[in-house]
């Protein structure tokens, strides 16, 4: 049996705790949260401390808080030659303070509160300073997902910035496509099976033999009518780019 | 029982052979295709013609062929007064030929041959010169669809440009992190939970609030460590202009 304590109160450290709660052979034994009432609805009071002196001694820490906080939550942990990892995708390892051992357990997901989500499904990027160290976190990510892999640091922002890419600005455009819906009286419940067949696509076809559109087709037409119809010069200068773009890739194959 | 013909052998057409082959009170009579060889695994040699003068009169012509092919095929169809209709999202009603009635059936989706589709999920945006010739529409539409629309030109060209959106370009967004992956040693797969779970956030949760990542934060320490790690200016570039329109939005809102 590990023990495990999580540091933070936000989307990854609630998808976290429930994931451990449901896992065998991990036992979570606290959670430190500045803003505790964010959990009680997963842990109720019990289990929650707001001290650093109260976290007990276990076997793997887990901060879960924002990028720039990591820093300073790892210097209060009140031990020594523990293991300690955070869960950033674009953080160093050693942000982490020294006087602990140092990891990374990166899950890569997009967390809202709001959306449950099958743990075992996702990718969770490891990395330790040892190999002892990198079995404990192997032990603790497998009892929660069946995406485990070594990634280096390197790796690891490389991986965060293809996430950004396919998560963060995808959901923009989702975002352009609902403004582009409410200024032409449209229900953006149109475009949903879309945006959900485009996603479904690419787990069969590689993103190149899933490309349709105008711009795939050079169809300068359509491109031309569509840049004189968009009136915000946002969407426009990212419709002009992204088509470009598209255009380009297609003259490499 | 309303008879209905299909022109073209694209995606498009294929599609919908299998789901009027599927339909009830749907007879598809005939399809005419310039290659036949590509519906024969649909339909064998029969019902396939290659010639206008073979084209039998049916309630309902349906021509799916790319959009500068539309006029051409549309003054061939050796008929008057009869209801002919196009399933593009960006071309006008009137580029039909004006010897017969016009319309518009239009299924907003992205269509690949390699991959099949529940059709009913489908919206399809609907448009006709007259009521008795929207009714014919509706009818066919709503044995293929559960999702039909009344979307006048105008709308279905802001529907059009939204598509390519949160289609061709959040595909082509997948394209780029498929890309990242390579040159980093990192397996796409690692990506695809994330970009379902993006993707499926937007059924239950608006853009806005399913937003995430550096730019919803505007943490410029992240954002300019991803600047500095893309090497592509391409990539640099989509990730400049989209990551300042998320900021732009937050602070709209």
């Amino acid at each position: 049996m590990i023990t495990v304590a999580v540091i933070g109160a936000g989307n990854v450290a609630q998808h976290l705790i429930l994931a451990f709660q449901k896992a065998k052979d991990i036992q979570l034994v606290q959670v430190l949260a500045r803003k505790p009432k964010q959990l009680t609805h997963l842990l109720g009071s019990h289990g929650i401390v707001t001290e650093y002196s109260q976290l007990k001694e276990v076997d793997l820490y887990i901060i879960a808080v924002s990028d720039n906080a990591i820093a300073t939550v790892s210097s209060q942990i009140p031990f020594k030659n523990k293991l300690v990892v955070h869960t950033s995708g674009s953080m160093e390892l050693n942000v982490l303070d020294s006087k602990n051992r140092k990891g990374v357990f990166y899950p890569l997901q997009t967390f809202s509160k709001a959306k449950p989500l099958d743990f075992s499904q996702i990718p969770i990027a490891l990395e330790a300073e040892n190999e002892s160290d990198y079995t404990v976190l192997e032990t603790v990510a497998n009892a929660i997902s069946t995406q485990v892999h070594h990634i280096n640091s390197e790796q690891r922002k490389a991986l965060h910035i293809a996430a950004v890419f396919v998560c963060n600005f995808t959901n923009h455009l989702y975002k352009i496509g609902n403004d582009i819906c409410i200024e032409n009286n449209l229900s953006f419940d149109l475009l949903k099976p879309l945006i959900l067949e485009t996603a479904d696509k690419i787990i069969t076809l590689s993103p190149t033999d899933a490309q349709t559109g105008p711009a795939k087709r050079e169809d300068t037409v359509t491109i031309n009518a569509h840049l004189n119809f968009l009136k915000n010069h946002t969407q426009k200068d990212i419709y002009k780019l992204l088509t470009q773009s598209i255009i380009d890739n297609g003259k490499k194959l």
